[in-house]
């Protein structure tokens, strides 16, 4: 093809600044520490499901409201389906309340340190933005969250601090805000943190995301959801509808049904994530790390001699990965998802080896 | 909850026009010609690929990059993986298209009459747009979209109609607008009509956009792509990736790739449709109808000695769906998705029995 100097389409494509997204491997030799998966498989009765599955049936689109699933979720926060919106995941849930809700020409707020697509949507939908920094601990300052504000979002427990705020703390922070809409993303509140889902029934501006792809152990799936008062279900719905009227298929439906349904399997394996968690967090001060207390499925931690980035290279170099931000402030802390038992011994051992170098 | 009168958030609401998706249902006693559905299965490979997949992996994310599909597509369109993007139906691959695009001052263009989503898009995104009217006989003018503007998107062949233009036509309206990215919606070309899809090879601001739901019987999958020149793939990608990075489910991958490769399954599938789409063609004509020839998997058609919105309404009594759409200049025609001929055979009869009493 002749290559043009400049068409002016190339005026016109929207300029972002491209997210990339974590290194994924199916490679079976790696210990996967890096995108807080869940290393325990789905319920048996997504494997029965899937098995059950009736092929022929893909012909046909699926429910577009998703109603089957809405329903169960409902059912399992104590609210009706009209309070439920399910997305592709929850970046997709939260993409579709920045297009709802933020529209004003005032700053959204979000703290400095956190989930690194708040200001990838932003950017990209071009909606102003202001960080609000955590302090020398890394904890959220409610009080900054009382200024004037097109809208708030903050995850709770933090990422990729893994430290929560209890209920108080965001009721106090919905309370200043009546004219905002605040987004609470519990992405990783199931374990250990306390959830504010009961609060969408006393306020109107609250939004309460959550995601199956953690604690559900459903990431290659894609499932999320927002829990809020109907009126705001029912914008996000409008704004859906507008975009793509059907996003989740038909399996991904059913999948998401039987990994809400199978409460005990949910509980059973949370529970074995934070024993791991706990054994994990104690092994690494014994290293000298300094490590956060962690309401999530992730340790953040600083090394003792040597330096955040070595330590994932070398790290790495043996197969095991885990995350690093190249970014100030977090610059000297891995973020480490909680594997298996076994994995995470491996995990130890190899840590003790390298700093014994 | 106390209601409050007027909290501002609700001043900055996105303000849509709710889109109300086609009537769905899974009801085995409907016969459902309303929704352009295919009325076979998907190929085997799509059965075996269900029954082998291993549930325990999707504790795990998929590939953002949807690599393995990608390149099935790529191989079968002769093109090179990094000409194609895929997403999760051909809805949301248009919506991309639309913010990655779509971003001047400009009118974009489509037909008067063509799929109704093309303006809630617009609206959603705060495009402006034009709509250039189809002749009396619902074709499509090539010159209309020679006139300045900030994009052009029409399906090929058009819907509701059913009617197809040449590549020739496409090859001017591309060369036309080399300052403007032109789309060419495939969604139902597979059943008659001439793709566009080796023209990307040589204009690079041509994009092609199909669709997994129908031709392949996947609707229930959500798998739609689009086709262009590496640059315009990139631009598409980097919006996506801040956007929602994983978009396709790990089964949905599998069952993609299923789908493209079998491509005798697809060919007779597809024969199958357009003898049947023949007969039904000549029936409504002997029953006095006014028919256009179409390439797609539906029949555009004027009934005769009934209003459409009467045939429509006693054909649902009688279990059948058909769509109607109430707007100007096509109230008086209903769309009619080919099904197997057995539903054929009975549409043909209870119209009959309708027009006779």
């Amino acid at each position: 093809m002749v290559e043009r100097k400049n068409p002016s389409w190339k005026k016109y494509v929207r300029q972002v600044t491209p997210y990339t997204p974590g290194e994924q491997s199916d490679d079976a030799d790696i210990i996967k520490l890096n995108t807080n998966e869940n290393p325990y498989p789905p319920c048996k009765g997504v494997r029965d499901a899937l098995k059950d599955f009736d092929y022929e049936s893909l012909r046909k689109y699926p429910d577009p409201a998703i109603r089957e699933l809405r329903a169960e979720i409902a059912n399992y926060h104590n609210v009706g389906m009209e309070n439920v919106f399910v997305g592709v995941g929850s970046d997709d849930v939260i993409a579709m309340c920045y297009m709802t809700f933020f529209n004003s020409a005032k700053a959204i707020l979000f703290p400095d340190i956190t989930y690194s697509f708040y200001d990838v949507w932003a950017e990209e939908f071009g909606v102003p933005y202001e960080k609000q920094p955590l302090t020398d601990d890394f904890r959220i300052v409610e009080s900054d969250y009382y200024e004037e504000n097109g809208g708030i979002i903050i995850p709770n427990p933090n990422a990729p601090t893994g430290i929560a705020e209890g209920k108080d703390f965001f009721r106090k922070i919905v309370a200043h805000n009546t004219d905002s809409i605040v987004i609470v993303d519990e992405a990783y509140v199931d374990f250990g943190a306390e959830s504010v889902d009961s609060l969408i029934h006393s306020c109107d501006n609250l939004i309460v995301v959550r995601t199956l792809s953690k604690s559900r152990s459903l990431a290659g799936s894609r499932i999320g959801y927002a829990l809020a008062d109907e009126e705001l279900i029912k914008a996000m719905h409008d704004v859906k509808y507008s975009f793509n009227s059907y996003t989740i298929d038909r399996i991904t439906m059913k999948l998401g049904v039987e990994a809400i349904k199978d409460e005990a399997y949910f509980r059973e394996n949370v529970e074995k994530i934070i024993c791991t968690k706990n054994w994990t967090y104690n092994k690494l001060k014994d290293l000298g790390f300094e490590v956060f207390e962690s309401s999530s499925n992730f340790l953040f931690a600083k090394p003792k001699g040597i330096s955040a980035a070595d330590l994932y290279k070398e790290l790495k170099a043996r197969k095991i990965l885990v995350r690093f931000f190249d970014k100030p402030r977090i610059n000297e802390y891995l973020r480490i998802t909680i594997g298996t038992d076994d994995e995470m011994a491996k995990f130890i051992d190899v840590v003790s080896d390298i700093l014994s170098k």
